[in-house]
């Protein structure tokens, strides 16, 4: 028969899946010897039958009473003696941390018998009674499924009577009245009496917290974060200890290193005369942990003690929860600390020089995603200045600018030149004109997945969403602070999407300084000091390659600082914008073939020009051009506008323009119902071919000039949006064509490798004949997101992406972090089938993707050779290659969209 | 060692693979015991050992001296004897009829000492020199690789000189003279003289023949057929037989029935005194077969017999070709006859009821094109009139209409309620407006996989196009036949696209006897007989049921007397248009819930009776019912137009109408880049879920409705659009929801099976996960093919499909024909891992596919329970599914798309 109740001194860290993260964390110290209150662990698997049976496991109760006797032996007194009653506390608990969407009930034992016992014991009736009408509520809500507002509405009442407003000013007496409401409550709404058994209410609570397992909220938490339906939570049974004795007593958390800097010594605050949800409640303030160091000094040097063995033993930054009764030291949780991305580089180079750990395993306790932080700009020290509100942290960076009320003032100003900051209750698809002109967004409703923190994330824009403290009126273009501060439109704020602040002013930004190092090469302090050795290591131990996505010398060259080892992505339509447009206008609206070849004409000096810088910048290293790839409408006007305009003429009876109507009808002709699956890449290459013929002249030209004056250029060519062998076979064909033409003139040569981008599905299904002809494959993977799951990126991001976040369907957007199971599975059978016929094929990511640290992970397990992401992006994409090398794959939570990235999930 | 030559006496038909076609058709007559010119073929094998190697495989000279040796000992003449030399053809003929793409040389063996001992054996100076300057012209150009033009310049020189516009004109005297010319071209162009050995001869039109498989034109024709590059062709060497040895002599083509209706009995042509080349030339009129009866009775009646004899063992139609030499009759090449789809279900039947083939068999002697075409109207019998013009034949049915020369025209005309045909020389992306305006189309450039005619299929509009005798002058609104009749705009034409003519007038179109014998049961001809007949024994033998995409009543009882076993997608978005389209723009418009509700309980009675009444005709028989699909704006008005006419109303000052102005808001705040990928299908009902609240509700309301009339409804509702998931089980939840109320109130069990469309590459990814919540899965081949290929339907079949159809990259438009390898790989990857998880799962498709030959034979190869299309193919797919079931899948000349689809290829 299954062993279903470990007690604490039975388990151990490793067994989290079995008793789950807390239970775990307990057995841990208590293994330790260190001081946690006694106590015992009914496994995951016990809720697991619960669950699938509706029954406990056949001797589950036998189990418990025997662990019980052995709690009460060890504590010295009884559950439900009237003298000196045991109290219990029964808390959820399950492998994967879920703040708050399960249940706890505390204080197990009380009854109209022992809560005097306990009045007696601890001489203090009030704490008594106070106690047990916190269990009168925790159990009626969680074990009876009553609703919350009946018990809030006792005591609100009650307090109305006394003319009270703070729970604290009710006495005994109130309290013991209070005692009686909730249970004249509980017997009216389910007919039956509080239960007089302490033991009934051990049981119902236990079962209790199996069922909250499966609560709306807890399985929709679930869904979002991709955890198994089927873990089940252990349920941990504990002495309960009472930090609200008095001032001999208290409660608080403690940081074994601080969290914020990283900072070496004991960090975290304490309450004296309280309880842990007390601090939760925030009803009263805590001070800083040093401050024990007078209140209790033996149990401020204990804590110290117990927090460097919780630190060496874990290897790691702990927090732990703890609670000093009447003199005395208890554990009640220890956990590895979260921390910033500041303090992780910092904490993780120190365990390194403590010798704690290895350079290897610094690099499992860093994140691509706290780099990738780490390399925004930031507002310089704000000093003590109080933020004027504080939302959710929805899309990083800093910046500042004119509040503005509405999308079209957004504009209006932006196109004025002054920044502004867009600020509403929420976005819609309507404010989108208005987020693309500003510097940043600001909301007082929503989260992580609202409109404006979606769309903001995609576009790279600041974004604090969710800062519910502020009021917001477009009518009168104000918002008001909970404080009263009334901000009007135009008036300067401060906005950090890194740690959701706002404040009044213009805010001196700086660099990162972490940037700037890789920029310029400066800097030396402990941080810099600390990125610059990981990833120095990072650099060793990684097997793929870092490319960039760049397609100017100025990016190439900044790409090559930040450790870039080639282009991955040279996009050559950005050549053909700003002045050039009118060329690629006068290449469309040619109407004869030397009209065509003069436009042209023009173009090739001017596109050779791009491609020998960014070779210069490049030198010796690999630079994957890609030929032209978007319709070409997209350099000719707005067909709506362009319509509009000509309407609008002849309706004050103006004599039509004679080139905008040849524009229109341009237009028109050329216009598609869906561009991103018309007309473009290769099919453009094939039906009209003059124009990557002038291009691939351009980068042969480029090359025998780059020869020339002794340079080492190393272009890849490119072919966009191949479906089929043979369309990359006729392109190939022509390209080399033009490269013999030009070795002919030149004499120089200038044959280089030709690749293809698998951006299709069919190119991925098919990859086994595309590597007949292709050299190499770089996976488009923004494209081929949007062709597996059917997005337009364009549409999709605005209409229904938070939707789909909030229902779980994702829990991160498709476009930012690859989907394994869909996107990820065409790179598998690409690569593999691809690789059948061409062993020393090369293959790559060039999508956005490439800086994304689950996506990177996933590409290093694909086997892939490189990835390739914005210059920006490529310390991260580093790291994270490295530490997808090093890390053994965990049994990991089902990774996102609920497939297997290997890797931290 | 291999053996690389087979005497005709060694092979036979089974062996085309090895001999080729022509090969294996020779050695079967020969075994036979018919009178073939006797020969041996050089295999296949051996032309790929040439190729891959450049040289012979050892010993085939030994062995082809072998089988000379034996053919001189069997003709009684030498190669290369002065007096009575023996001639010989060298032929090529690969496993695939390639016709005109390889080479032939004919009377190797002349040189200047035979040539005279031809003249003299035959007693025809003139036919001996004639044959000599052939052999000179067609070694020149085909083993030499001259120029045709440099043979051909002489030969007009002379005829210039001499005052001929004929060659016929020429005498012996002239011929003479030629070869001599010819001979010096050959010196002055090679540098060596014409071999004067006739085995070198020989050896070198063999090796040109191997070489002739890789020529430009023939790779083009293979890729576009899709035909292996690496078969290699065999050439067959025989002795040659000359039918323009004088009166006694001819040449003619036999088939064994009439091939155009079917009818028993000897058909053919029959050209006295002439050879082969002739006939193909057209420079004599042949004369029908039956004349032979009196030119050469003892010919004629062998030939009966030879027919005959051919037919029953072949046990088909055959088409010969055949020599009469002095009397003497021989055969040169047999194969199975083309023939009309008429004749050919005819012939089918005739078969059976002959005994020579089973039922079965003649399901795999028609074919579902065959049986498409019999379903399209037609003209009445045109009596003897010619037409006007032949093309090819594009798109097929018949139309009349007024002949129009632009797309303007075409619009204007078609506006006012007249019918018209669109004639251009080509069309191009402008013309598409006038297209859809059209009839038919008409064109006088282009062949199949012409922008018209691509196009003109897809819409399923009647086209031809190449009609190349006509001169199209748009300019002059005219076009003018070679007889130079003129056709002005209006002229009221009829064009035939099943057989490429065009008939000045309105011809009187008619019903096809096929169609109306389904439409109406009545009918009762031979063609109408034979077509029951055979869907008949296809309905025994089929595994696959085949539905109906229909969306109305009418539609639904017409796919049943068409044979449909139910609807495999009806589709509820056309019921939102005409009238409705009001209410569904209320829905859009509305600003507050109560008007939104109220737009909705206004359209919730139309929905229940379109529901309830395609459910009364498809009584008894499942439904699927698909829920909206696709995005709202496309019931709103044109952005572009809209847009102009708001800016136009504002040029001229006017009040801008409130109510044009709110649907513009609407518009542009729904305006999508790409409609295709954006907010539609499941992402409407999870974004928007009242609308399809309202059609599931509807849906319940029509069954019970139907169960109270006694009826036997029987829907199923399918989810458009799903790419995971949780997205079907969200949506499934609250069509339940809706389903459990509506039994509430109606008393009536209304749960039906509910399943999803499989038309993203993400759905049939992880087809396993969904199948846990789809009951059925339907491939929506459309949308599949599109998301595969990255295609908009919409963009691309005007703008690049006919560029790439004629450069081969496919040889049928994916929307026509699946592709196998990408399309088809992802059904087969669903089906395997959906029914891996749910064993009874129904699969179908309800893309156009299910009623394309091809495909629906690959549907049933990768094992789906059903093909579902519009009413009108369902003949086609009954009888094609039965096809593949009976037929045994063959060694397929590798399918449409290089891919494998089983079957006919």
């Amino acid at each position: 028969m299954a062993k279903n109740v470990y007690d604490f001194t039975e388990g151990g860290r490793e067994m989290a899946g079995l008793l789950g993260g807390k239970g775990a964390g307990l057995a841990e110290m208590t293994k330790m010897g260190l001081p946690v209150p006694p106590g015992f662990t009914v496994t995951t698997e016990a809720c697991r039958h619960y669950l699938r049976t509706g029954t406990e496991p056949g001797g589950l109760r036998r189990e418990i009473e025997k662990h019980l006797a052995a709690l009460e032996h060890t504590a010295g007194r009884r559950l439900g003696d009237v003298h000196e009653p045991l109290l219990l506390s029964v808390r959820s608990g399950g492998r994967n941390s879920m703040p708050g969407m399960m249940e706890t009930v505390l204080d197990i034992g009380l009854t109209d018998a022992t809560v005097r016992g306990l009045a007696e014991t601890a001489r203090q009736e009030r704490f008594a009674y106070d106690s047990y009408r916190r269990l009168l509520q925790m159990y009626g809500t969680t074990v009876l499924g009553l609703d919350r507002g009946l018990f809030d509405g006792a005591l609100h009442r009650m307090k109305a009577d006394r003319g009270l407003t703070d729970d604290a000013g009710l006495d005994a007496a109130d309290l013991t009245g209070l005692v009686e409401v909730y249970k004249a409550l509980i017997r009216s709404a389910t007919g039956a009496d509080f239960p007089q058994d302490p033991r009934e209410q051990l049981y119902e609570a236990i079962r209790a917290v199996f069922r909250s397992w499966n609560s709306e909220r807890a399985r929709l938490y679930r869904r979002r974060e991709h955890i198994p339906d089927d873990l089940g939570t252990a349920v941990n049974i504990q002495m309960m200890v009472f930090g609200n004795y008095g001032p001999d007593s208290g409660t608080g958390v403690a940081f074994t290193r601080d969290p914020a800097t990283g900072q070496r010594g004991v960090y975290g605050d304490y309450l004296s005369g309280a309880q842990g949800e007390d601090v939760v409640s925030g009803v009263r303030n805590a001070v800083p942990l040093t401050e024990l160091r007078h209140l209790d000094p033996a149990s401020y040097r204990a804590l110290g003690d117990f927090t460097g063995l919780l630190e060496t033993h874990y290897r790691d930054l702990c927090d732990i929860e703890f609670t000093i009764e009447r003199g005395r030291l208890w554990l009640l949780q220890t956990r590895v600390g979260k921390r910033t991305a500041e303090a992780a580089f910092r904490i993780a180079a120190q365990l390194v020089d403590e010798g704690l750990i290895d350079e290897d395993e610094a690099l499992a306790r860093v994140t691509g995603e706290q780099l990738g932080r780490l390399l925004f700009p930031r507002f310089a020290a704000t000093g003590d200045r109080p933020p004027l509100a504080r939302g959710i942290p929805a899309s990083p960076g800093a910046a500042t600018g004119a509040a503005v009320f509405d999308s079209a003032e957004a504009v209006r100003r932006a196109a004025a030149g002054e920044k502004v900051v867009l600020v509403r209750r929420e976005t819609t698809p309507d404010d989108l004109p208005g987020m693309v002109a500003a510097q940043a967004v600001l909301t007082s409703r929503g989260g992580k997945t609202s409109h404006a923190a979606v769309v903001a994330r995609g576009m790279g824009k600041v974004c604090v969403c969710g800062a519910e403290q502020l009021k917001v009126e477009p009518a009168l273009r104000r918002f008001t602070t909970s404080e009263g501060t009334v901000i009007t439109e135009g008036s300067v704020i401060s906005v950090d999407g890194t740690n959701g602040t706002v404040h009044v002013g213009a805010l001196p930004l700086e660099d990162s300084p972490v940037a700037a190092y890789f920029e310029h090469g400066t800097g030396d302090g402990d941080l810099v000091k600390a990125v610059d050795r990981i990833l120095r290591r990072a650099d060793e131990v990684r097997r793929m390659e870092v490319r960039a996505n760049a397609d100017t010398p100025q990016d190439a060259a900044r790409a090559r600082r930040f450790g870039a080892q080639g282009i991955g992505l040279c996009r050559t339509e950005h050549m053909f914008l700003g002045e050039r447009r009118r060329l690629v206008e006068a290449m469309i609206l040619a109407r004869t073939d030397p009209e065509r070849r003069a436009a042209l004409d023009a173009l090739l000096p001017l596109q050779r020009a791009d491609f020998t810088g960014i070779l210069e910048a490049m030198d010796g290293l690999p630079v994957t051009i890609r030929l032209l790839d978007p319709p070409l409408h997209e350099f000719l006007p707005d067909r709506t506008e362009l319509t509009a305009a000509l309407a609008a003429a002849e309706a004050r009876g103006e004599t039509p323009d004679p080139h905008a109507t040849a524009l229109l009808a341009a237009v028109n002709r050329m216009h598609e119902a869906n561009p991103m699956l018309g007309l473009r890449g290769v099919r453009l290459a094939l039906v009209a071919p003059g124009l990557i013929a002038m291009q691939v002249r351009a980068i042969a030209e480029a090359v025998a000039e780059r020869h020339a004056a002794g340079g080492d250029p190393r272009p890849e060519i490119m072919v966009p949006l191949v479906a089929s062998e043979l369309e990359l076979h006729l392109v190939k064909t022509e390209i080399k064509r033009v490269l013999a033409e030009v070795a002919a003139e030149t004499g120089a040569v200038t044959g280089c490798p030709i690749g293809t981008m698998i951006e299709l599905p069919r190119a991925a299904l098919t990859a086994g004949r595309i590597a007949e002809e292709a050299e190499f494959f770089s996976y488009g993977t923004n494209d081929l997101t949007q062709t597996v799951w059917g997005f337009s990126r364009d549409d999709v991001e605005a209409a229904f992406f938070p939707a789909y976040l909030e229902k779980g369907i994702f829990d991160t957007s498709p476009f930012e972090t690859l989907d394994t199971q869909g996107v990820g599975r065409m790179i598998e059978i690409a690569t593999a089938e691809g690789r059948a016929v061409r062993p020393d094929l090369e293959t790559g990511v060039c999508g956005e993707h490439g800086g994304d640290p689950a996506s990177v992970r996933f590409f290093h397990h694909a086997g892939l050779d490189y990835v390739s992401c914005s210059p920006f992006r490529v310390p991260v994409a580093r790291l994270e290659a490295a530490r997808a090398s090093v890390m053994v794959i965990q049994a990991a939570p089902a990774g996102r969209f609920s497939g297997g990235v290997p890797g931290q999930g």
